[in-house]
């Protein structure tokens, strides 16, 4: 694990990092942010999956979290959205596939099932390996994330309770098997296996019998891709209330699917999971 | 003016306008976040000024700002930091210089001199302009800036004593006139005229008795850029310890020149400016 920039903000420290992943068999990169309190004592983490498109550079720069993690004293790890780099495979001419958009499942078609690991790297290696180097507590942390990152936190936690103490997500795609995105990913990575797309489908896995304390999910009643249907939070919504699964989906008024939205209420969440990682 | 953008963010709306400058003659864009509190009274006005190689962009995403301003009730005004386009002369062999490098002043040199009125269109124009056509209070408005917008937020405030309620700056060039990228700006748009780059230099300013209630600057002592000499906060704090004007020069230790040291210390600034703005 290798050190390559370190900025200070609020008091603590800005980092970014490169390693070599088992899981995803390349070099990746993150970011994370050390509050102050890490200099004397280990911290807590919130883990935060990003969306299509987005590297580890996004939220760090555009989502004013680091200051409520210095006050709440809670470190953020920032994963990249998939593995990168010329031997990895990708698919330039879409937006929604390949780099960028690795959907945090373990694909198992070709030519992805190589590199696009990312359920494996973020909800295994990435964890063991900063819990390792880092001023962290091992095991005490929670997980948040936005759109596809939203709903790589949700399936994360769902598919292994017990592991994240609070879950929480912005604008994520909650039922990725009967939408665009989903469909079009679950496809090219997991292939025709129905089986695996319920695997890695919020809704579908509340269905079949996960179960948490409490979900966290702010919805903005203006997003373009609510609208269009790669969302569905209603799906979700009916999930849980069929299972039981208390979830508290807050419908935003007016508020769209950018990084504005995520500032707006990054505070709120992250004060809601720092209650849970106390 | 043309509303090309909204986004509702903390409550209040995230705006994006283009107009025709008649003093940098060509289209322009700025940002502007209203306040919450604009839905139903007018509110003061803090502009921001960006540095080099920024547009209105920067800061709205990067800075946090929108959160402090939500809470106090204030506007952020976002210009961008030169007229840009293809009818506009460029340099883009040097970042800083031409398009994007306006530096605050009125150019008098050919081929500056028709379109970089970045003086005139920040302090005159864009006031006048949103003022009457935006829920603002006419007249009540403070300054902010960093780097090359921190000389510009500094001068303008210098050169109008009044018509800013508090001015302050992030890691501002101070003395421009002495420092290279001053140098090279000021040779292009001003000339050899001496006079004219004293009265663009802050601490020329306040040397030939410019006086104003209290000046507050946030500098980060791990800044690049004040290591090698283009800031020069000394020499404006000794310009100010001579003619006896109130500063508040804070060195902040580690922080370097980026946005985070800025989205650091930009609450204090705003709370410190709405106590001005009253």
């Amino acid at each position: 694990m290798k050190l390559i920039e370190s900025v200070k903000e609020f008091g603590g420290y800005l980092n970014r990092y490169t390693h070599y992943s088992v899981a995803c068999q390349s070099e990746m990169t993150f970011s994370m942010y050390l509050p102050p309190q890490a200099a004397h004592s280990n911290v807590p983490a919130l883990y935060w999956l990003s969306g299509l498109t987005c590297t580890d550079d996004n939220f760090r720069v555009k989502a004013g979290a680091q200051r409520y993690a210095a006050e709440h004293g809670i470190a953020l790890i920032i994963p990249d959205t998939s593995p990168r780099g010329d031997s990895v495979p990708d698919a330039p001419e879409h937006y929604d596939l390949g780099q960028g958009a690795g959907f945090y499942v373990n694909a198992v078609q070709p030519p992805w099932d190589k590199h696009f690991r990312m359920y494996d790297y973020v909800v295994e290696e990435l964890p063991h390996l900063v819990e390792m180097h880092l001023p962290l507590i091992p095991g005490v942390k929670s997980i948040s994330g936005h759109s596809m990152g939203g709903h790589g936190a949700l399936i994360a936690a769902l598919k292994n309770p017990g592991a994240y103490r609070s879950v929480s997500a912005f604008a994520p795609i909650c039922h990725p098997l009967n939408a665009a995105w989903g469909k079009g990913c679950f496809t090219a990575y997991l292939g025709e296996n129905a089986a695996l797309w319920q695997a890695y489908d919020a809704t579908c896995l509340v269905q079949a019998g996960a179960h948490l304390p409490e979900i966290l999910i702010d919805q903005g009643t203006a997003d373009e891709f609510l609208v269009d249907g790669q969302l569905q939070p209603e799906a979700f919504q009916a999930a849980c209330l069929q299972a039981e699964q208390p979830l508290s989906l807050r419908m935003q008024d007016g508020y769209d699917h950018s990084y504005h939205f995520i500032a707006t209420f990054i505070g709120e969440h992250i004060a809601w999971h720092a209650k849970a990682l106390r």
